[in-house]
């Protein structure tokens, strides 16, 4: 096992009729908040209703700044950027799914600094202060509830960076499995695929030596991850397999999984975030056709952690290497297709000959993630394994 | 899964040559500390020296106060609220396994009031402040350093009693496994034990709807402990089984392998902890005793988690309930065996004419962690099922 520090001082609140704390919860971090969110779902699911509620019941003076696409754009972060800094906002309310937290706690980093905030996420600037973020989760997928980390697209750049400061946890974040009934079936398993890739990242990461209490942690995620979305898929009201998607989710990325990894890389993302900024693909859909693209690729080079992924938790009989890591990859293939979405370049209409261009992008966030043996032509060998 | 909070403050440094952090990481939370430890152990292996030397260094005045027994003792405590209070000590700086941390703790409630610190664990009294304290961890066991609650001893009535407040989780608590190569073979096997006794007590909550994702996270602990254990004791300076029975034990008791579980009991510890009361076994002795028996007794009211837990880390073939769960504890058991920690009674000279007071006293513990299924009668019947 690697050094590591690990210190996540997220509070989460969990379960039913949750979301009314989020009152007193933001109260402890100010009087005047911004409400972040998205296209509107919360307003049909009235969890909007809710969080308004408790906001003004508790005194909280509100400012609105909705309209968080996914694949969260940095017009809209330094839109409010220039909100808060307009009303001396004290605290950001995200209420949504990881789009809504990511761009959330980019407006916290970029409010307390007169540089453009995209300068953190190309490395340029280093954060010291941050607002802080209380955030009502919709959405079973990110993790973005309980991690500093976020992800936003530069308008013009497509450039899909990420970064994370440990002042950016969020204070609280209130997770309430009923206001996920009405993700539609397409996003819940997208949802189920990027919990799925995140873990995937740390546990194929081979850096020695073993780290069996990890291993073990992580199976089990990825075992609940596919388990609850098929329950969720069936029956989108069963408050129980909702509940374990999202919070197999959020345990997918609150930095346990990692603990003691070492360096670990996110080339699945690096690739698939080419992939979502140049065609505006859900990211969960983009990962479900990169993710078994990227493993054929990887067990060419060492199959041992897929075929121990495959063997301890698909429970079948090993026959040989390849065919055990193929079996792997296959199962996890056919499970993206009996949850309906895509495994193939093909199925977004990106024709081959764009790879190079895909390729070109994904190997920018490569170099600034320092993945440095992923080169142009690697990054096409993998996408050439996602036709 | 039922509602839950989970806020775990605690930082965790994890790792090789990670003790001279202390220092600063103090320095934090004040200039002038109380330096907690037990029977000089530390003093042996050196990390006495790598402790002192930081906190010096670092600036901060030091006021020791050493000879923590193992099942710690109220007297102990109070004398150290007493040099705090004597001292105007800022801090205190637990060095040690879980009794020293659990006596910080302790220390840390009972240093900023008037009244007798035992009415904490009475539960006749609250906490509404504490003391900071920040740790060095030198045995895996008790997870006491990523967590909340404390364990202590009264003197004269022998009771063994614990609870637990959100302002005592450690500010921070460092783990150098390498501190833990020196611990002998038997305080191994009992730290083991004692990890996997507590995800035991929460893995065999039967309370509905079931928590798939919590199990298979407490199944992966279980089969850590006992992997890891046994690489420990093969080879004691294996760093790598050093870390893994060391953070196994931290995630077993840190909050996360109940959060969704519901009201969970310590019937397991609750009996335990009054045969190590009256007869001063280790806890983790205790608790090998007690293991297969309440087992035992627990499958013939309800063996389904026994034998999930069973078939799904022991990979036996399934013959019917009784016989899967008898298999099940049979395995347990013969790893303890196997570790050469204790499983009957007996092995104490425990007489089994005792098991009436052994049950008296257990009660007392049972009616204030209100385990109202365990009368005098059930309790006597769980012990005559170790003897």
């Amino acid at each position: 096992m690697q050094n590591f520090v690990f210190h996540n001082p997220t509070k989460i609140i969990f379960g039913k009729k949750t979301i009314p704390s989020i009152g007193p919860e933001t109260l402890l971090w100010g009087n005047k908040c911004l409400l972040l969110y998205g296209g509107g779902s919360i307003k049909k699911n009235d969890v909007y209703g809710q969080v308004t509620s408790s906001l003004k019941e508790t005194g909280l003076e509100i400012i609105e700044h909705g309209g968080v696409q996914s694949n969260p754009l940095l017009s809209h972060v330094k839109q409010g950027i220039d909100k808060v800094k307009a009303h001396n906002i004290d605290v950001v309310v995200a209420v949504g799914g990881g789009s809504v937290l990511d761009s959330g706690k980019a407006i916290c980093a970029g409010a307390v600094v007169n540089h453009d905030v995209w300068k953190f996420f190309t490395g340029k600037k280093s954060i010291k202060r941050a607002l802080p973020m209380t955030a009502v989760l919709t959405l079973a997928a990110s993790g973005s509830e309980m991690n500093s980390g976020m992800v936003v697209t530069h308008d013009e750049t497509r450039g899909k960076f990420g970064f994370g400061n440990k002042l950016l946890f969020p204070k609280v974040s209130i997770l309430d499995p009923e206001a996920t009934y009405t993700v539609p079936a397409d996003y819940t398993a997208y949802g189920a695929v990027d919990a799925m890739a995140h873990v995937l990242e740390y546990y194929m990461t081979t850096e020695d030596p073993a780290t069996p209490v990890q291993d073990r942690f992580m199976e089990g995620l990825i075992i609940n991850a596919m388990d609850s979305c098929d329950r969720c898929l069936a029956n989108p009201h069963d408050y129980n397999a909702r509940a374990d998607l999202m919070w197999t989710a959020t345990l997918a990325l609150n930095g346990l999984t990692g603990a003691g990894l070492g360096r670990v890389g996110f080339p699945m993302h690096m690739i698939e975030h080419s992939l979502s900024a140049l065609y505006d693909v859900p990211h969960g859909a983009g990962l479900s056709v990169i993710i078994p693209g990227w493993l054929r690729w990887h067990s060419m080079q060492d199959a041992n952690k897929i075929i121990q992924l495959g063997s301890r938790i698909f429970n079948f009989e090993l026959r040989g290497i390849e065919p055990a890591a193929h079996t792997t990859i296959k199962i996890l293939e056919n499970w993206f297709t009996r949850i309906n979405t895509p495994i193939r370049l093909a199925e977004f209409d990106v024709p081959p000959g764009d790879i190079p261009v895909i390729a070109g992008n994904a190997l920018r966030l490569a170099k600034i993630w320092r993945l440095n043996q992923y080169s142009q032509q690697t990054i096409e060998e993998i996408l050439a394994l996602c036709l």
